[in-house]
C-alpha cells in the first residue's frame, strides 16, 4: 500500500508536469468561435470537481480512474437532471437507463477501463450505502474504454479503493491531461491518447453560461486538427478496425453546464458532443463505445430525496439551447485535441509501446497551413 | 464453504417439494388460447437452460441468482441475436447499450438482487476471460430487482461463486418456482413473489415456435388472476409507492425463443412482454425496474467472432410475428401468476415477513366466478 | 355542401341517441379502482374539447375525423408539454419527432382514416397560417387508423372542411362515443369499434388531478371485458393477421392530464397507457399501429413563442407520478370498452358489415361470473 | 400548364449548366480518404435515381421536389431495408415511425418544403393507389427544410403533379446540384444553400460496396471547407437562431448503399451521417431539422408482400460496417460543400435576397492554407 502511494505521489508530480506542457490553445492553435472559461476545463463550471488515480506499475499496468463530481454535496442526497446519449452504444457503460428514465444523476461519474466497471459501481455504491444509512439502491454511473493494448487489462489492477481515491482526491481548478486517470493507458487516432478537458462561456447576451467538457480519449478515425488532416499528413489512418486488426477503442465524454437545462434539453446537449468528436476526425467506428453523460449543476433543479408536490424549476426555452450546443462541440473537439497534445509516450503490457502525437510536427504542419501563425 | 454447500442441497430440496405444489394451470386456470409446451417453462425453448442459487442464511439472508442460458456452449464464441425492452428504466440493468447497439448477447443472462449487478458482472467476466484466453472486453448482462424488504440486502451477501454455481448448475427440464433463485427475497403485489416461468407453442400452421418466458416478480400493482380481480377482492390495493411508504419493486422478464428472429422483431416481442404483465394488474410504476431481454436461440442466425464478410441469415417476415406477440403476452401473464403461486411464506430482514399468495382462497374466488370449474 | 350539412345534424342526433345508451360502468362493469371525473371522458380535464365529424354517405363512405383540443386558446401560440409513444409504429401518424424532440405540442390533434393523414395536416396547416399572419412552419398532429373495411377508403372522402368542421364544432362536455368521427368506419376485436372516452379522478391526498383518455380502436386480439374473456367465450378470436387475412387495424390513444408533468413524465405516461389495452386483450400486433399521445394542460407550463431567459415551470416528482399511470391505465382500458358498448352494427363498402359487440350477451356473461352484478 | 412546362424545360437546361460548374473535387479540394464512385453523386449506387421538379415562378416562388428512388421498381412491391435517424427532430418528416418499426422502405424518398409535406404525401399515395390496386395503406417518406426566407412557403405553391414529375422524371447518372428541387429556396451557413451529392467506392477488400449520399442544405453553422473556417474568415457566423433572428434551417440527408446491410445497422450508418454535417461547421441548432434516411438496394434482401415463412437474408457482420460508417462521413461532408459550391444567387420572396458563397474566394483561401495547390 505504501509503494502504491509512493506510485501515486510520484504520478501526482509527473502529472503537474504534464499540465506544464503547452495545452494546443496556448500554441496558437484556434478551436471555434467561442471563448473558453478560465482553466479551458470542465472545473470551470462553477462547483465540478475532478479526481484522478493513475496507476502505472511494473511493466504491464497502465491504467486509472477518473471521477467526475457535478457539486461539491452527496449527489444521493442532491441530484442532479442529467441526460445520457449513445453516440455508439458498443460498450459497458453502467447507469444508462435509470438517468434516462428519472432524468437524474445520483452518483459521481466514475471513468476507467472496461473490465473494471463493476470495480467503479462497487465503489460508488459502498460509499453511498456507507454514507446514507437507510438506502438499499443506488444507481452507479460508471464509463469506460478499453486500454488492452498497454495495460494488462485482464490482470483486473483497479481496486475500490483506487476508485475511492479519484473521488475523495477531486478537486475544482486545473485538470491534468494526457496519461492520467483512466487516460493512463488510452490510444487515439493511432497515437498515445488520454484525458482532456476544455470549456466554453457564453457572452453574457446569450445567457452567460459555461459548459465544460472532459473526454477518455481511446478511439479511432483520421486525425483532424483545427482542421488540418495532420493523420493523412502524417501518414496514419487509424480507422479500419476488425478487418486489419487495428484496435477501434471509445470515447467517453462527459459535458457539464450551469445553464438550467433539464434531461430533454441535456439529452440534445449530449448529443451534440458526438459532433465535436466528429471535426477532429473520429468516425464512431463498430467497436468503439463513444457514450456522452451530460448534466446541468443549475442550484434550482437539484432533486432532493423526499420532495412532495410540484417542484418549480427554472429552464431555458428551447430555442435558447443553441449557443450551448455550440459551446459543446467547441469544447469537445479541443477537450480531444487537449487530450492528444498532453499525453505522452508510453509502453507497457506485452512490450507494446505507443508514441505521443508529434506535437511539434503537427505545429509545424499548422504553421505551413497558416493556422497557426 | 460446506455449510454453503449444505443449504445448497437442502434449498435444492425444497425447490424441488416447491415444484410438486400445483401450479395454477394444473389446478385449472386458463390463460389465454395458445397452448403450452411440454413443461410450460422456459426451457421448452430447446436448448435453454435455467440455474438457481438460492441464499437462505440466518435471519436475513434471503437472496440468491437465477441464471439463463441461451443454449449449451460459450455463449461469447456462440452469441445470440436479442434485444433489451426498457419498460420502465428504473433499475440497474447491466449490459443494455451493447446489446441495443449490436443486437446480440455474449453472455448467460444472471438476475440478482439490485446491490448484487457488480457481482454479478464480475462473474461473468472471470468465466469469460477464463475460457476465452484472448479476449479483453465482453459484455455481461446482468439484471436485478430490490429484495431489501425481506433481505439484507445492504450486507451484500452475493458472491461470485454464488452466481458461477448457478450458471454451473443450470439444467433444461422443469424450473423451480418461487422462493428460489433471483426470487427468493422477492414481493408481489403485496404477497411474496418470486421467480416463475411459462411457454408456448405456436400451432404448425403458425411456424411451430416455441416462445418461453421467466419472471423475477417484485412489483405492485391490484392483482388479477385470469381476469379475477384478487387484489380487490383480498382487500390488497399495493399500488401507491413512495408517497405512502409502498415498495414498489421491479420485474425482470426474459423470453426465449426459437423462432428466426432478428433483433428488431426481438425488440418488438420485448415490448410485448409488458402486456402481458399489464393483465395481472402490473402498472409499471415510478420505481418499478421492468426490463424484458428477448433472444432467439435459432441455430443459423448465431454469431461467431471472426466471421468475414456477408452472413446468411434466416428471417421472419414481419407479418409472421404476431403470433409470436401474442405467446409472449400469454407465457409473461401466466409466469407472473405462477411465481404467486409457488413463493411461500418468508420471515427476513429485521423481522420482516410477508406471506404467500393464499393459493386456497383465490382458487375458491376463480370457482365462485366460473373461471374455474 | 347543404345535403353534407344534413347529414352532419341528422348524425349529430343519431350520436346525441348513441349517448344515451347505457355505458359499461352504467351497467354495473367495474374498471379498476380509481374514481372516474363527472362525465367519464377526456373532457374531464378542464379544458379539453372534442369534435366530431362523422362521415356516413351513400353506400361505402363510412369514416370521419375526431379533434381534441387541449384548450381553448390558439395552440400555436399558447403550446403544452406533451409526449407521444410508439406502443406500435405501424402507421401513419403525423408530427411524431418535433413533438419528441421539442416536448410540445402546438396544433389540436386530428385523429382520422390512413389515408386521409395528409388532408388533416393541410387542414390543421391552412387553419395556422390563417390565424398566425408570420408563421411559415407548424407541426400538424395527425393520427389515423385504417377503416378500409368498411370505408371506401382508396376514394379519400374526408376533406379539410371536414377536419375543420371537427376542430370548430369541438365542445366540452359528454363526447359521443361509437360510430362516430374517426371511429365511425373502424372494427375492433372482431366487432364494430369506435371512439370511446374516460376519465379517472385521484384522491386529493395523490394531488387531484385528473386523467382523461380518447381512443379510436381499430385493432385485434382476444377480447376481455373487466376480466372475462368474451372473445372466447362468444367464439371470436381475433389475432393472427396476414397470416390468415384477418385485419389487424391499430389504435390511437389520446391522454390528457392537467397534472403539472414534463414530457419526460409525459411519456412515461403514455407508455401506461399501452398496458390498459393489454388488460382489454389487445395485443400491438405487427399490423397494427398503436400510438399513444400525452399531454398536459397546466397553465403554469404552457410555452408561448417569444419567451426569453429561463422559464419557471411546476414539475411533479418522479415518485409522484404512479397515481396518474395508474388512473391511465385505467382509464384506458374503460375507454376501449366505452368504444365497445357504443359502436352499433354497420354495413358500408363493398357490402362489407360488422356486427356491434352483442352487449346483452356481455352482460350476461358478466353477470354469470359475478362481475356484474 | 404550358408556362409551367416551359419553365421547366428552362430551368432543366439551367440545371445542366449548373453541372457544368466545377465541382470542389474538381477544383482540388481533397475531402477524406476514401475513392469516389464514378459520378461522385448518389445515383453511383446501382438503380438509384433523382428526379427535380424546380419551381422558380414570378418574384417569389423559389421551391420545388427532389425524388430520390432506391430502384427502378415499384417500391411498394419491392420494399428495401431502411432506417432513419434523428439528427435533430425539430421538422415535420412524414413516414418516420413505420420505417422505424418495420426496418423498410415502400416509396420513394421526396424532399420538398415544410409546407408540402402534406402535397408530397398526397402524390406518393395517388401513385401507390392508382399502381398497386387493392392496397389501402402506404407509408409517405417525404422530408423537408423551410426555404421561407427566399420563397413566399405560405403560398403553398408546390402541386401533387410537381412531386409526381420529380419521381417520373428520375434518373439514374449525374445529379443536377445547388438550385434545384427541394434546394431552390435553401439557404446555408448564410449563404445560398441547395442539393449537394457524393459517393464513396470503398475497395475491394472492404468489400468494395458504394455509398452515395444527397443532401437538402438549409442549415445554419459556422462554415468548414475541407478544414479551413471559411465562415470566420469571410466574417459569416451564422449559428445563432431564435435570439437574434437568424434562421437556423434544417438538413435532410438520404444515404443509399448497396450493401447488405439491414435496419439496425442502417440506422448506425445514418447516424454517422451527421459526423459529416459537423464536419462542415453544422452544428444541429434548435430549430435545424435534421434528418437521415439511409437504405440499401442489396437484391437479396428485398422485401416483397405475401412472403411466407422465415427469409433468407444476406448481412454484413458489425465488423465490417466501420468502412461504410467512414464512407458515410466523407460523402455527407462533400455532399453538403458540393451543395454550396452548384448553388448560386438568388433574389425571391419579399425581395429577399440571398449570395452563393464566393467559390473563388474560398478557393484562394484554401490555396493560401495550402489545401488546393
Amino acid at each position: 500500500m505504501s509503494v502504491r502511494y509512493f506510485l501515486y505521489l510520484f504520478f501526482f508530480t509527473l502529472n503537474s508536469i504534464a499540465m506544464a506542457q503547452q495545452r494546443p490553445r496556448e500554441a496558437g492553435i484556434p478551436f471555434g468561435v467561442v471563448l473558453t472559461g478560465p482553466a479551458n476545463a470542465i472545473t470551470d463550471v462553477p462547483g465540478v470537481r475532478v479526481g484522478h488515480t493513475t496507476l502505472i506499475q511494473g511493466d504491464s499496468i497502465r491504467t486509472g480512474v477518473t471521477a467526475i463530481l457535478p457539486h461539491g454535496a452527496d449527489l444521493y442526497r442532491e441530484k442532479v437532471p442529467a441526460a445520457i446519449h449513445l453516440g455508439n452504444g458498443y460498450g459497458k457503460l453502467a447507469g444508462y437507463s435509470q438517468v434516462q428514465e428519472l432524468g437524474e444523476l445520483e452518483t459521481p461519474i466514475v471513468l476507467t477501463n472496461t473490465l473494471a466497471v463493476a470495480t467503479g459501481m462497487n465503489a460508488l455504491i459502498m460509499a453511498c450505502l456507507r454514507d446514507n444509512p437507510g438506502v438499499g439502491s443506488v444507481n452507479a454511473v460508471v464509463g469506460e474504454t478499453n486500454d488492452g493494448f498497454l495495460n494488462d487489462i485482464r490482470g483486473r489492477h483497479v481496486t475500490e479503493a483506487d476508485v475511492l481515491r479519484a473521488i475523495e482526491t477531486a478537486t475544482d481548478g486545473p485538470v491534468a491531461e494526457g496519461n492520467v486517470g483512466a487516460g493512463t493507458g488510452t490510444l487515439c487516432f493511432g497515437w498515445k491518447g488520454g484525458i482532456g478537458t476544455a470549456s466554453r462561456k457564453l457572452p453574457e447576451s446569450l445567457g452567460g453560461y459555461t459548459v465544460g467538457v472532459l473526454v477518455q480519449t481511446n478511439f479511432g478515425g483520421v486525425l483532424n486538427v483545427a482542421g488540418v488532416p495532420v493523420g493523412p499528413l502524417l501518414g496514419e489512418y487509424y480507422w479500419v478496425d476488425e478487418l486489419e486488426g487495428k484496435a477501434d477503442g471509445s470515447c467517453m465524454i462527459v459535458v457539464a453546464t450551469d445553464a438550467p437545462v433539464l434531461s430533454r434539453n441535456l439529452e440534445r446537449i449530449a448529443k451534440r458532443a458526438m459532433l465535436g468528436l466528429a471535426r477532429t476526425g473520429g468516425i464512431a467506428s463498430n467497436g468503439s463505445g463513444d457514450y456522452v453523460i451530460a448534466f446541468s449543476t443549475a442550484e434550482e433543479n437539484r432533486i432532493r430525496p423526499g420532495q412532495q408536490g410540484p417542484r418549480t424549476l427554472s429552464e431555458l426555452t428551447n430555442g435558447a439551447v443553441s449557443p450551448l450546443f455550440l459551446a459543446t462541440i467547441e469544447a469537445t473537439e479541443e477537450a480531444i485535441i487537449n487530450s492528444l497534445f498532453a499525453a505522452e509516450d508510453m509502453t507497457g503490457h506485452d512490450g507494446h509501446s505507443r508514441e505521443a502525437l508529434p506535437v511539434e510536427k503537427v505545429l509545424e504542419l499548422l504553421r505551413e497551413r497558416g493556422v497557426v501563425k
